[in-house]
């Protein structure tokens, strides 16, 4: 007697960092996984919604050093789904906001794997609320536009040139080492006054946040020893949180006096 | 012998519409709820994870006629915290995009009222998704734009030109009013062969879809019924859909006719 595999791939959003912010439906699915493939950014918490039966095999960068790490992704993901069934592809965040997760699909398609896809909470909302910073409020931002700082041609997105003209709130994921450019496109555009903030490890216990102005913000990050990744959050929305207000009302107090 | 009460409010993202698309700190916080105030898009399947003995009480509106439901909302949210404890504040989508949560915990804030976030799932990424579509994809569209087609002031957001001119996909909430607008805005800027999709009730059994180009979207709305509430994503990743690949090869072959 052999069981007949059926090959199917779910990419799961993992979310943005604390495990409790997956969805309902992710952990269901990864409690029906016969293989789960978790990136780095993933909580291995995690793992524990699948069978103990399931094989849970990390493809997050290990050392830098693979010429093609997200090829090698899209081969285990049809090598697994082929030999074992079920793959629950766990990534973090949402799986179709920068997450290569389309071209994942479009890989397993072409060999007639079945697909489906859970979102997950993105951090590009989530971390900023984690700092209580919404990236819309009526009267301050009506919009906001989500951008990555490190595009497939490694250049800084021409969209932003754009955003900076707007009244969107602007989310840089993937930016911080693109920092400098970002600071000085806002300058050409006179807005040195606008508020921004870089948060690392946002929703988890290790959260650090750095809060300023496009003109005070390299030097703070610089003293803070922020780093990658961050989500970065740009727009007057930073100053709504009530947990960044003494940053800011010390800023005010420094230009009346 | 008399219980001291510790008025405190959460607000809780209820997701896009499937019940199981909340997450699993959402389903925690209402676990531990006195009241829930909940929203006329939220799935009232969401109210079995509150205890049996916590109030629920609907807070969407009924009727349209009522001048300041925002105010009565805010009102309930601090005379329940109060009375009772601690309120969960069950919204559809996340309660930080176009979801006034801000106002809710500022307002909350001024009667001493310790607040907390859940984030949900928002529909502006997990409604295209559920169509197949993804926000961003390498090669296609890196940066997505999240306006609403509602702003306080009733006009369609200036940010949207410059939307427009961007690579950028943008997603328009409470927009369909407007659908002829931002037709318009697109042909000025000469991009009527733009892909465009409006999809109703995502993520639900409901779920309805119509999709095409600037050209045709409106003569496509009106034969498919399809109304608001509904999202719109517009950008060349609808094309990218495997569900919707029919639409688009059809489209081609008549041309090339």
């Amino acid at each position: 007697m052999s069981l007949k595999i059926e090959p199917r791939l779910t990419l799961v959003g993992a979310g943005p960092g604390d495990p409790e912010l997956i969805t309902l439906k992710g952990v269901l699915a990864l409690g029906k996984a016969d293989v789960v493939l978790y990136d780095a950014l993933v909580d291995e918490a995690l793992l524990q919604h699948a069978p103990d039966s399931a094989l849970k095999i990390y493809v997050g960068k290990r050392n830098g050093s693979r010429d093609n790490p997200q090829d090698e992704t899209n081969q285990l993901i049809v090598h697994y789904a082929l030999k074992y069934g079920h793959v629950v592809r766990l990534k973090g965040g949402d799986p179709f906001v920068f997450g290569r997760g389309a071209e994942e699909i479009d890989y397993a398609k072409k060999f007639g794997i079945a697909t489906a896809v859970v979102p997950g909470i993105t951090s590009s909302i989530a971390v900023p609320a984690s700092q209580g910073i919404p990236v819309t409020k009526r009267g301050v931002s009506e919009s906001f536009w989500v951008i990555t700082g490190t595009t497939s041609s490694g250049q800084l997105s021409h969209d932003l040139q754009l955003a900076v003209q707007s009244t969107a709130t602007v989310v840089v994921l993937m930016g911080t080492k693109k920092l400098s450019e970002i600071v000085s496109l806002y300058k050409q555009y006179d807005k040195s006054s606008v508020s921004i903030a870089l948060i690392q490890k946002g929703t988890t216990a290790q959260e650090k946040v750095v809060a300023g102005t496009i003109d005070d913000i390299e030097q703070k990050v610089l003293t803070s020893g922020i780093g990658a990744p961050a989500v970065m959050v740009i727009g007057e929305v930073v100053k709504e949180s009530p947990l960044l207000m003494e940053v800011y009302s010390e800023a005010l107090a420094f230009e009346a006096s």
